[in-house]
């Protein structure tokens, strides 16, 4: 190979949210020959998500921040350009962390394969960990029954989009429940749910009914604050994460008291658990994502430069939906 | 009839907790003739809870305390003396509130009939509201297996000390936790749990262990907080009451962030939603009370006379497991 790559790392250690600004693009050496068990791969999108932006400050589940110049953390879907593992071959499409380059040598154990003719992007959101975090949420940790009245929050955004509408699938009436009124229109218009409230709005709380069966929550305290009160009894609670507060680092906190009066079953998700049933997900989903009965909505960016940008917008809340980087035109 | 009986009742409203001097016997005039649909009772056995010093001073579920000189709440085992309701005859044994008196003429329809075979303080503990409570907790709610470790807050108590011997069944290594080294002698000696911890030790919390498979809490915030670190992924928290925020109104809460991070399952009790089972309950519990498998600790006062006094060492947190007053005596 020897080959030169560019790559996107940080510019500086940060500890605030990261700005475009944070990031510079470097010039990196490929291995000149392939060390054993590896890939060669080119990247052909990268997923952004809110957790890189704790990540790379140091401040997600303990794990230190990538120093300046160390590749950063994110998903990308890429294609094999050769291999050294038996289990991978030249065309394989994988999914894993590469950092953001535009070609990259990883190790092979840490890749899935994925299968192309179900999509490309689709692998980093509806069909990769955003959509199994809400498969797991909406089919294995809640249930829901036909009629029942779903709220979820953050329905906008890659893992509310879709656990929405598979509440629809069960027959649910579902509540999205998002910042903003562009956020309400994807929600209504492009993922179908019944109803978009918008937090923003002064007196949004009056808009959600009372009686909800299931609620997903995401994001945080303002949100489960108002919810728990409107929950039917025996209403269940998924709490799959905390956007809110990975900013600030505060707790949000459940009053036991209405759980105890309302008979409320809250469950806690760690998508990872579900990483094994990846395949029954994406086999359930790449039909009805085919027949449009599921739909993803992506924020796309274009080419290795505007990851920086991309990944500011993401950290400060002003993307629709999956926030990708398309890496092919670059 | 046209009988004169002595009733117990608040001698002026309440905003503390109960004391003794609280308290007044009355005499009232039972009516002449029975109506339609009543019985004439005698309790026996008086049971105190620690809501009733919440119910009476107006701070139970938004219950209006009951006025000076209006009947208390609190269950009574009584056998019937006259009934004019056909589904009770008189020598029927029945459980309900009949105020704490002598003899009382109550609604038939409210009260309940029990086998006195199976006993008849048990019908006010562990055959009745705490002991269904319990099985509701670690059998219904909870899920536990073999060699699970098992935590149970007030675990000397009425509900706890039930709970406890239902995991220990269900072949768990339970602990106990309570206030004090006389309950905790309970829980070890008379429950024969695994072990006992107290909370009023320095340096209790170190004495729980990890990987507490499923937790039991009736009282607060203060165990809550040491268990939740200590609980093991996808461990279970039932909660069943808040007794320790009872007195004082204030919130329990329990922070979101290590509910994901442990995969948490937390569930909200109303033992009223298993009335209907208790039959269910009683039918498997009687035989091993009968065989000395599931036991039942009292703390029993004698006499009409000392239903003040006990209230206000239930009030206190002073008496040991179940609190009754045994009204033949009197």
């Amino acid at each position: 190979m020897n080959k030169t790559v560019r790559e996107v790392v940080l510019a500086h250690p940060i500890t605030e949210p990261p700005v475009a600004a944070d990031f510079a693009v470097i010039k990196r050496e490929l291995p000149r020959q392939l060390p054993a068990g590896a890939l060669h791969v080119r990247p052909l999108v990268l997923g952004l998500d809110p957790y890189i932006g704790q990540r790379i400050r140091g401040r997600h589940m303990g794990e230190p921040a990538p120093a300046p110049g160390e590749s950063l953390p994110g998903e990308v879907v890429a294609s094999v350009l050769s291999s050294s593992d038996e289990a991978f071959s030249v065309g394989d499409y994988v999914v894993g962390h590469t950092g953001w380059a535009d070609e990259a040598v990883v190790r092979a154990a840490a890749m899935r394969k994925v299968d192309p003719a179900q999509g490309l992007a689709e692998h980093l959101g509806i069909l990769g960990i955003p959509g199994l975090t809400a498969w797991a949420a909406m089919t294995q940790l809640a249930s829901i029954g036909a009629g029942d009245i779903v709220t979820i929050d953050a329905a906008a955004g890659a893992v509310g989009g879709t656990a929405g509408q598979l509440a629809k699938l069960a027959g649910a009436t579902v509540i999205g429940i998002v910042g903003g009124p562009d956020k309400a229109r994807i929600v209504t218009d492009q993922y179908r749910l019944d109803a978009a409230v918008d937090y923003h709005k002064p007196g949004w709380q009056g808009e959600l009914p009372g009686g909800i069966a299931v609620h997903l929550e995401n994001v945080g305290q303002r949100v489960l604050d108002v919810v728990l009160p409107r929950l039917r009894p025996y209403g269940q609670i998924v709490l799959c994460g905390l956007a809110q507060h990975y900013a600030d680092g505060s707790a949000a906190l459940l009053p036991v008291g209405p759980i105890i009066g309302k008979r409320a079953v809250v469950r806690g998700l760690i998508v990872y658990d579900f990483l094994p049933r990846l395949g029954e997900w994406t086999s359930y989903a790449a039909p009805l994502i085919r027949e449009g009965r599921l739909v993803e909505v992506r924020d796309c960016a274009n080419g290795l430069g505007e990851a920086p940008a991309q990944m500011e917008r993401v950290a400060r809340g002003l993307t629709r939906g999956r926030a990708v980087v398309d890496l092919r035109g670059s």
